[in-house]
Formats: structure tokens, sequence, C-alpha cells
């Protein structure tokens, strides 16, 4: 008998719950991160009239990212640490089950950024969490109790997890924090039903702990593809400093079943000190295409090489098929922390635009479409500059011109919806040793507005992908932190670091539609769902993440918090903190 | 010359704030006590429209009492521990200014009933603080900078506060906290410009140190009033036990210009066991009537002498002109925790009416209206049970029928609208030793719902005080936490521990006409005023108070928290913690 053909699916059950735009069935409403619904009862035309239906407190303060998810009646929330998960009917709101981790407290030290945690997957039955202390647990989506759990990594040496776990096929995937204690990433995938580690490929280090292949895995250089070749990671690595090398792996992932390829990138090297670690440091700051079911990459393509500035490259690939420079093509959208937006193509690695995304972006010139890599100013180079120089004016500061704030893809408008940060810095490197379980940063950073600029520190943009061009930009006070959601019904909703839930016009965003004052600034994403023939919205408001880490940890020093402190130093006028979610709808 | 007439003022700056009912310028709404609002744009037709106009996150999980202040534009909010203060702009939600002392975190532990506070008093450009740590702190209410702070009490011995300040005339009067810590209670009043005390009258002790008059200090005995003669106190207790006695003054406060008088009650004596404190033990439990000049008590009714049940006297004195009997009275009506409201003439202190308000309370058949003693049943005395016996069944429980959360009087209905406990318990008292600053306790109880009615642990009831009656009563599934609110739209509001805020038909409760789920379970109290035409209703949530101390204090057990662990138990599948305002108001 001959083999069935393959057909290829991604997780029947997870596709059957995307396919359904009642539930809000993954964090990024679909797999292809574009956070898109086709609900449309909410539009242009009614959405000034939206309500609060219903609102929930989750008993924990400090940054809410993420969104809930909403499957068949019921919603999952999650916290940030203690990683607190909640199970809501979504008829009474009444707890089902919640579900509160014992975790060792000292792992709110180890986590750079604020304790935040993206958020939950749901499949078969399951919801995973992908807990601070590195713990990967499935629980019973009816009962709440723990099926399997396993250990990602060691909070230790300051393994910690931030991440949502991403369900693609029979695997969750999940990632790694700490590239500011010298942890060197890695992504790995674990059986859903067992929690049997399946493959784990490291960011950094020798082809086989990357699951490389020297002459599969493709790489853009000179023009075209090319096999990366033999220890493309090692040879750009002094000595076995890649072994606290970083390239941690904290963002969002997307999969494409037809290219059976899971996207990520990778984040900063560690130290933030260039002198420290001559080289490329490959393959930090990387996007990586890899075959979910063996994890070898297929391909992968380094948009900082030898990082000076923090420009982590985690930021999550959006996979739209848009034209691009007149050809429809299979495109994978990333908007990076350098300010750069690339888009390549997603099945071969090719690099077909590289542009600005914030004008004011100035550490590079330009992407040299040939090489592949960025014109650094040497005005800007922080390397060049040396350490114990303060290297001032830095466009964007190191939180990038976007963050972990996730973009949407409208398919109507074929444009993507960039919630910015419009932030510069002075950024100081000095020496530091690296101590197992110690921060490794290295780097004295202070930020502020973007100079001789609209004073604020934000912006929300429409992208053309396909040409590389801002298409409208809409300036905002602060960055604009939290992740976007846009709909059939023409809105494109977004929240911001004062708190406001804001719905514009996706054809106009200049427009404001709508616009909420929820409990607390928001850096969590919007999303929506349908109940009873009745469509809602929500966002969870909970001040924090970097940007907030200033009133989430209570630090007061304009350096402190990485440089995040000084610079957002004038959201405690707008709010306080506090985590919640606020659910919106029509009037009766 | 002849000296001008003296004109009755209870402090020009506060009734002008009062008198424009725009503003929510003290925390009952008037000096009365009886949370009623003039305002009627939002009225029993529309108020099913009513939507969240924009919400506020004070930062801080835990019990969140009392409401926020309005004044001309201005919004004065405060938080439990470590009682934070906000001055937000109404216009814009922005933070004008924020206070936040810096309190010994010690003081958490000496709390008996949660790390509440019920709210700031506004007067004459100045907010004043009453901090848990019992230091009483005048703000420049434009900048939030301290003008004076004077110390009230010592935290060291268990002396704390949770009170709201109230101004009255050109004093500042505040209470204490402590009762479970054998903390002698008083109330004492502090020059509103200054902080100079003015007097410090004690609720047991010595005459002088009580500010009694055992001539003119009248109390209700054999059908009249009679002068209390000399050592009142000292007489019912023995030997010094009225040291460590307790009556402590945590609650709300009320005023009469015409008469002059502060009404408010005394607690519990300490401690719980009465073995070890035989005697009438007054004036705990008492209902004083003082000069505030002088703060010379003119009359004293002690509702509960000899108290075996930790029934603390200390609920509002509500007043009000209604017809008693069929006579027009200046009455003074209250909820007592023992279950019984009492109507008095608030002018002489003659007992009018005490009647049962809710028909399961146990523990006495009546009030003897010529001795104005309760008649315990013996069955559920816990002094003639002694020691080391469970007794079982009483009704109510030690959080009474009622507890702090304040009624409300409507002057279109007369009728009283109160939020009330349908809570019984079982309780068994044991001997203690008074050491300083530990808990001076001494019972072991559990709570439960009353047995045999309709399986909630609350009613939200009308009251005619006049003659004594329920006129209706509202089933709840928890006990009604927070305070009430009436307005001339007909509206009869309140929030539920689940998080509902309610609104009824004031004519007929059982209408609900509203219904909303804010982030937290409610304890605070409903609030309204009007900004540029458009009127407000707001309510704190945040779960906590003694009700739901086990979820704020993370206690398991069910005899912990003083028994309330067990009783409330099931709120945890309803909400969570969180500290946050919402603001309501209908479409624009
Ligand atoms: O290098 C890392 O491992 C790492 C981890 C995280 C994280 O896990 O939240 C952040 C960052 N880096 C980072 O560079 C960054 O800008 C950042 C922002 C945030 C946030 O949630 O707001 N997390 C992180
Ligand atoms: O005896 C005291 O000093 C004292 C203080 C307090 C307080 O300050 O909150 C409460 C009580 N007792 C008390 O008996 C009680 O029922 C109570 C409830 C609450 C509350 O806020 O929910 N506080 C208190």
């Amino acid at each position: 008998m001959l083999a069935a053909p393959t057909v290829a699916s991604a997780n029947a059950d997870v596709e059957k719950n995307i396919a359904n735009p009642r539930n809000w069935a993954v964090q990024a409403g679909d797999m292809f991160n574009q956070r898109y619904s086709q609900l449309k009862q909410i539009n242009k035309g009614n959405v000034g009239k939206m309500q609060v239906a219903w609102t929930f407190s989750t008993g924990v303060l400090r940054g809410h990212e993420g969104s809930p998810l909403v499957i068949d009646g019921t919603m999952y929330l999650h916290s940030p640490f203690p990683n607190k998960v909640f199970a809501l009917d979504l008829e009474t709101q009444k707890i089902k089950w919640k579900y509160e981790p014992k975790q060792d407290t000292a792992v709110i030290a180890q986590m750079c950024c604020d304790t935040v945690n993206r958020g939950l997957a749901y499949a078969e039955g399951k919801v995973f969490l992908q807990q601070a202390d590195s713990t990967l647990v499935a629980l019973d989506a009816n009962t709440g109790k723990v099926i399997w759990s396993v250990k990602n990594g060691d909070p230790k040496v300051g393994a910690v997890n931030t991440n949502a776990p991403h369900v693609f096929k029979d695997k969750v995937i999940t990632g790694i924090s700490g590239g500011e204690w010298g942890v060197r990433g890695f992504l790995a995938a674990y059986d859903i039903n067992t929690g049997r580690q399946v493959w784990k490929a490291y960011s950094v280090g020798p082809d086989a702990e990357m699951l490389m292949d020297p002459e599969k895995t493709m790489t853009w250089a000179d023009g075209g593809l090319k096999p990366v070749g033999k220890d493309s990671s090692l040879k750009t690595w002094q000595g076995d400093q890649w072994k606290t090398g970083g390239g941690t792996t904290w963002g969002w992932y997307s999969y494409d079943k037809a290219t059976n390829m899971v996207y990520y990138g990778t984040g900063n090297p560690s130290t933030w000190n260039p002198a420290q670690r001559p080289g490329d440091n490959k393959w930090s700051m990387t996007i990586f295409a890899r075959d979910l079911d063996t994890g070898v990459a297929k391909w992968a393509y380094q948009m900082t090489p030898y990082d000076e500035w923090d420009f982590d490259g985690i930021n999550e690939m959006i996979l739209a098929d848009i034209p691009v420079k007149g050809k429809q093509t299979k495109a994978l959208v990333h908007f990076d922390r350098n300010g750069f937006a690339y888009t390549m193509d997603r099945v071969t690695g090719a690099l077909l635009v590289a542009e600005k995304y914030d004008p004011t972006v100035n550490w590079a010139t330009h992407v040299d479409m040939r090489t592949g890599r960025p014109q650094v100013v040497k005005q800007y180079s922080t390397a060049q500059n040396g350490p114990d120089v303060n290297t001032k004016g830095i466009c964007p500061a190191a939180l990038g011109t976007k963050d972990q704030q996730p973009a949407s893809f409208d398919p109507n408008t074929k444009l993507f919806y960039v919630p910015t940060n419009h932030v510069c810095m002075d950024y100081e490197p000095f020496k530091v040793e690296y101590t197992a379980g110690q921060p490794y940063v290295g780097a004295t950073l202070s930020m502020y507005p973007t100079p001789n600029s609209h004073g604020g520190m934000g912006n929300y943009i429409t992208w053309d992908a396909g040409t590389g061009k801002i298409v409208q930009s809409k300036p905002e006070k602060f960055s604009v932190w939290s992740g976007a959601l846009n709909t059939a019904g023409g809105l494109s909703c977004y929240g911001t670091l004062e708190g406001y839930l804001k719905c514009v016009d996706a054809n106009d965003i200049s427009k404001e539609l709508f616009r909420f004052k929820t409990p607390s600034g928001i850096i969590g994403n919007v999303f929506t769902y349908e109940h009873k023939g009745k469509q809602y919205m929500g966002v969870f408001s909970g001040i924090g993440g970097w940007a907030g880490i200033g009133m989430a940890a209570g630090l007061e020093k304009a350096n402190d918090g990485l440089g995040a402190v000084g610079g957002y130093r004038e959201l405690s006028q707008y709010t306080e903190l506090g985590g919640s979610l606020t659910v919106f709808a029509l009037p009766n």
C-alpha cells in the first residue's frame, strides 16, 4: 500500500479553534501573527458607542503583557509573576478554576524588564503556561490540574521566561530570557502530550547544538542565498565567549504549515559592552526559520551583526502573502528593534526590503541589500567610540523603534499597523566580568524623546511592507507598548501607556474613533471574541514592562532599569500600577 | 457694643462644598451621614443605560473602603496601606499630585481586619489623611505637600488607624483602632490649621479622661434620662482592666450644628473572652454625643453591656428628622453590629426604638425599653457557657448584622437603605494574657450563612426607623460590605463582594435597574458628583476588609482572620484582589 500523502496540518484542534472567529484561540489570533479578526459587529460606524461590558482584576500589580485566550465560552487569563492562571466562565464571569504555581521569589530579581508574562497557549484540552522560573506546564483546561511539567532552564544562572508558549502541530515551542545575564539563548520544542523535549536549538555555538546544517542552512550574502558553512557561529566569537553569548528568544513565534517552518528572532549578544566580544556574534540578532519537526535551521539572517546598542532581534515575524515590489510574495515582515523593517521571502530567506520605519533612526544610514548588513554611522558606534565613552543621541534607544509590542496586519488594507517607540539614547559601555547568576550588562544608558520631533515618545504607524514606506504616522505622548488588533470592522486598536484603549480607522489612522481610560497603563495586546452573538473586545491594563519598569519595580534613578526610568518618569503623572482586564462591547 | 449672636456654623468652607451637589465634599455626602445626593441626571428611567466613563487603579491590592472626595473639579483618592493620596484633575484624569507616606510595614500586622483606610477629609484647601501608623496629616490640596502632621496613637501597642478623619468646624476629629490589641479607645479633636490637639476623650476610664460630667452627661435608665453619675465607667470594670479595655472608635462620625454635638460609637471591650472582664465594661459599645468644642459627653447609651460576641458599637450614626411613632423627631438612627437598629432622640439621648433589623438575630430576645438593655438568651451567652465551651449558632456573627459598611437615608422615601450581613457563628472564648503590642483576642470563631434562610450571607434592606420595621429585604449571596448611596434620581446603589455595582429602585428595592462587574469585590462606598454638566457615579473596588480578609491577607484556615476565612471562602470563585476606582455616567 502506498503511504497516504502527508496533509500539512498545524494542529487540527488549534486550527479549528482559530478558524472560528468567535474564539481568540492563540495569542496573535492566528499562527501567522497577523492579529486580525474577522469579527465586524463592532465597526467603524459604531465603535464610538462601544462601552465597558465587564472587568476583572488579576490581583497582581506590575506589567501585564499578552492577552487572554477565549475557547468555546471559556476565557483563560494569565498574570505576571507569580503567573496565576484563571479560567472564567464567559456566561457569568465566575472563576471556574485558578492555578497558582509556587515559584521562588528569587526569580523576580533575575528578570531584566519587569516580571511580565506574554500569555498562554491552548490545544487539545490543555492550557500551556511558561512560568517565570522556566517551568513549562500543561494544565487540564477543565480543571486546572497539572498534566505535566518540565524544567526549561535554570533560573539560578538567569535563565528565566517571559515568552508565551506556542503550539504548532504536536509541539509546544518555547524560548528563554536572560540576555542580560549572559544566558545562551535557545528555542525548544516539547511534546504537547508528555512534555518530552523533542528538540532544542541554541542561537549561538557549535553547529550540532544550534541544529545548523552547514550545507543546507542558507543565509543572505553577496546578493543571494548561500549555505552558512561550517561553524558559522563559532567563527564569529572569540574563544568560548559564545557560551555566555546571549541570543535569547523571548518574543512571539509564527508558523506556516505550508513551509512547516517556525519563524522567530534571537536577542542581543551578551554583554552590552561590544569591546568585550569582537566579531559578528552570530547568530544573535537573527531571524531564524526552522523546520518544525526537527528544529534544523532552513535559513537565518542576522540583522545587526556585532550589536553595539542592545537591539534584540526577537520582535515577531508576521507572515503575510503580499505584493513585494510588484510581485506577489510569501513574505515574512519584521519590525526590528534596530529601526529597520525587513521584508523577507519566508520560503527562501531572501532579503527583499529593509527600510527605516522611523525616519529619525540614525545609527545606520541604510542596509546594504547585497550584503544584508546595516551601514553603521561612526558617530553612533559605541564600539568605535569605545568603553567609558558616552555616545550621545543614538536613535532609536535600546528599546528600539519597536520592542515586544506586536504589530498587526490587515488583509483588507494590506498594511501593517505598528506600535512604535520614538526614543533616543546616550550609551556608555563599560567593562564587566561574567559571574553566573549576576547581571552581565556593562553599559549605562539614558533615554529621552526623539529630539526635534513632536516631543512624544511614540508613534502609531501604518507601513507598506512591499515598498518599505510609512503610510501614516500618528504621534503618541508615550511609546505604544501594546499589541495592535485589526478587525473586519475596519478598525485598528491599541493601548497606550497612559492607559487608553484607542481604536482608529484602519483606512486613516489619524481618525481616532474611540478612546477609553482603563485602570492602569496598557502594555497588553488587544483581542476580540464573540459570545452568544455579541462581539467583545478586551485588553489587559497594568503598567510595567521595560518602559514602565520605574513604576513597576519602584525605581527612582534616571539610569536605573537599564536607562528607562528617567525616560518614562512622566508616566507616573498619568497612571498607577494594577493588573486588570477590561472587556468592551456595544450597548444592548 | 453687643457681641454678634453666635451663628451656628459647621465650617463655612465645608458647608459651602457640601451645599454644592456637584461635589462629593465629605465621605458621607453630608455631616448627617445620610449618603444622599440631590443629583438626578442619572435616574430610575435611564440608569439602565449607565456605562463606565473612566477607571483608575490605585496600585494597591487589599481592601478599598470609603470613597474619593470631589471638590471643584479635583478628585482626591486614598488607598489602603501604604495610604497613598492622589489628586486627579477631573478634566483629564491626570494625576495633579501624589502623596505617599513612608510607614513602617510592621503596622500591617497590627491591623485586625485588613489594611483598610476609610478615606480623606477636605476643608479650607487642606486634605486630611489619617494614616495606618496613626499619623494624622494635613496636606496642601494644591500641591500635596505636608502642612502639619501629628501622632495620634502608638502603633507599637496596636494603636493604629483605619477611620476617615472628619472636619467639623475648625476641628478634625479622628479615632483609633486596636480593640483586638487591648487599646483603650478615644476620640480626639485637632485644630485644622495647626494640628494641635484640642481635646481627647477616652471611651473607658476615669471621668476626667473620658470628659464625662457626672451631673450633666445623661444616659437612658429606668425609662428616662439620668445623669451618669461619678465613675460611671470605672465602676463597671474590675481593677484597672479598663486600661486595656478597648472601646475603639474606628467608624464614621456625624455632626449636627444645631446641637453642636458629634455623634459616634465605641467598639468592643477587650478581650473577646468575657470571663476575664466581669462587669458592664462601660462605655464600650456605646453611642456617644459630645460637645464639639469641649469634647464633653452630652449623653451616652450603651447598647451591648458586657459584650460576649464582639458586637462593636462603632457603626455610623445617621441623623435625620423623621416621624418616630407619629411624632416628628430630631432622630439619630444606628444599625448596630448586635442586630438591633436604634432610633434615639439625638438632642436628649432618649431611646425611642430598638428593633431587630434581621429577624434571625437570636442572641437577645429584645431590648428592654425601660432599662435600655438587651435581654440575652442564655443559650447564646458565651459568658454563661464559659471559656473553652463552643457556643454554637449565634446570630449574627461577630461581624454583626452590619459592620463598617454605611447605610443611607432617603429624604424622599424617609427610609433607610441598609447593606447587611446574614451570617451566624460558633464562638469559643479562651483565656488570654495581655502583652502590649500582641493580639488580645481570646476566642475562636467560625462563621457561616444564616441557617434555614435563603442560603446567602447578606441582604440589602429598607428600614422604617420610626416604627422599627423592615420594609423590604433583597437577598444577596454575600454580605453587602459596601456603603449605600441614594439619589434624587430615585435610585439606591450599593456594591457587592463579588464586585457588582447595583442600582435598585428606591421605591422598590427588589427592582434591580443596573448592575456592572467592577474589577474586584466592592467594599467601598458609592458616591456621585457632577462635572461639566454631567453626573458621574463611582465606587472603589478592591476586595478585603474583615469579610475579605482571607483573600486580602492570603489566609487559608477556616478559623483564621478571626473566623471570617471559612465563611467567605467561596468569594475566591468570584473575584480577585485589586484596587481601582470605576466611574460611571450616561452615554454622551
Ligand atoms: O535579553 C533578554 O533575555 C531579554 C528579555 C526580556 C524579557 O524576557 O522580558 C526583555 C529584553 N531582553 C529586552 O531587551 C527588552 O527590551 C525587553 C522589554 C521587555 C518588556 O516586556 O517590556 N522585555 C524585554
Ligand atoms: O476593635 C477594633 O479596633 C477594630 C478595628 C477595625 C478596623 O479598624 O478596621 C475593625 C474591627 N475592630 C472590627 O471589629 C470589625 O468588624 C472590622 C471590620 C473592618 C473592615 O474594615 O472590614 N474593620 C474592623
